[in-house]
């Protein structure tokens, strides 16, 4: 998979994309991330990619031209499936769209900043927006973080157990049970006995019930998908 | 403002915390942030702070006692409004909550790995959970640079324009309205005339029958809030 990332603060994303499971998946060559520096399609020579906003009002928008050029040139060497654009107004990513995107050959992903991208762009390139969450970041840098991660940790191969991904909050719309480990006894606050009782299908069941119980508990609207 | 994160991984989020807004917060020292790396706290010269899960299954365990040391050490100096674990099964973040945290002087957020943090720590430490969003991620990091980032650019000073962030997405429960910069004509697609007529109070009614019609087309779920 090859995700293509445009951004005017590529800097920003250097450290997430080159430790931990990120590190793991492009070492092993099943994830390619490039980060493109959208100032290479600037305007002008002073390397101007935003502008005022017209209307007036406070905050800068990212101008049309640059990010068309950006997106016209990685098309010359590639087809993608996805042109996403991540904002706070988009639809909410979720597991079942990190499942999707997973399967997809090759995606560019727009990081906004200042007040946003100009409108037309989101109108005739972008092919799916995505927010990853109903809360406002100083830029699209992180959440594209968040998608890479997200995305590229469920790429067979990149997690050490294949059955790990499969057992996470979300998989089967419960959330993971209660983990415990060593000691089995901490500061007088005990392991339940069912943990430690060897049973494989108690355990198993016990597990299922204690998802469904917090599911129920913090995530009613989760559960009535059931 | 004061924010500790404790991490397995704090190279990760070397990158997030100092560039952009983040850097512009701490330079300004309106937000302070220490990483810690959880090794410091192993409960071995191994630098122990994982283990198998009680009741077998894939997938590690953080340990009780590193992070119950972490979170004691660093409250021997401060006291701490919140002491938060970011985990895709707690209550989902949001402009609310960013809102309500940039007004707390010190927190600590738990970067989970692996499977997750024993069960313990989560009942007998932490005072508040948070999702970012229902996905999984390959660690806490994201989450926490994602907090840090949307609580940080609330603080006052932080943005250059202080009614920047009080117009963006959600802060009244409506998405933004679209924007636009020059080129007026681009390609053919063409800014709304009204943002070009000079009227500032037919524009700031645009902008905002956009945002209330964009709210109910995308976030139907927003809208009924209102």
């Amino acid at each position: 998979m090859r995700i293509d990332i445009i951004s005017v603060v590529p800097e920003l994303l250097e450290s997430p994309l080159s430790h931990s499971i990120m590190k793991r998946a492009r070492d092993k060559g099943l994830l390619e991330v490039h980060v493109h520096h959208l100032r290479q399609w600037a305007v002008n020579e002073y390397g101007q990619v935003d502008d005022y906003q017209y209307g007036g009002g406070a905050g800068m928008v990212m101008m049309p031209e640059p990010l068309a050029n950006a997106i016209e040139t990685l098309q010359k060497d590639r087809t993608y499936d996805e042109i996403i654009y991540v904002t706070p107004d988009g639809p909410r990513f979720d597991q079942s769209t990190a499942n999707q995107l997973s399967l997809k050959g090759n995606l560019i992903i727009i990081c906004g900043h200042y007040k946003g991208i100009d409108e037309r762009i989101r109108q005739h390139f972008v092919t799916k927006e995505i927010s990853i969450g109903d809360y406002v970041l100083s830029g699209g840098e992180l959440a594209a973080a968040v998608i890479v991660d997200a995305v590229g940790r469920l790429l067979p191969g990149v997690l050490n157990d294949e059955t790990s991904a499969l057992m996470d909050s979300f998989q089967d719309n419960l959330l993971a049970p209660p983990v415990y480990t060593r000691p089995s006894d901490f500061r007088g606050w005990k392991v339940p006995d069912i943990l430690m009782s060897g049973d494989p299908l108690k355990i198993a069941d016990w597990r299922y019930e204690q998802a469904v119980q917090r599911t129920k508990d913090r995530r009613p609207d989760l559960h009535s998908d059931q």
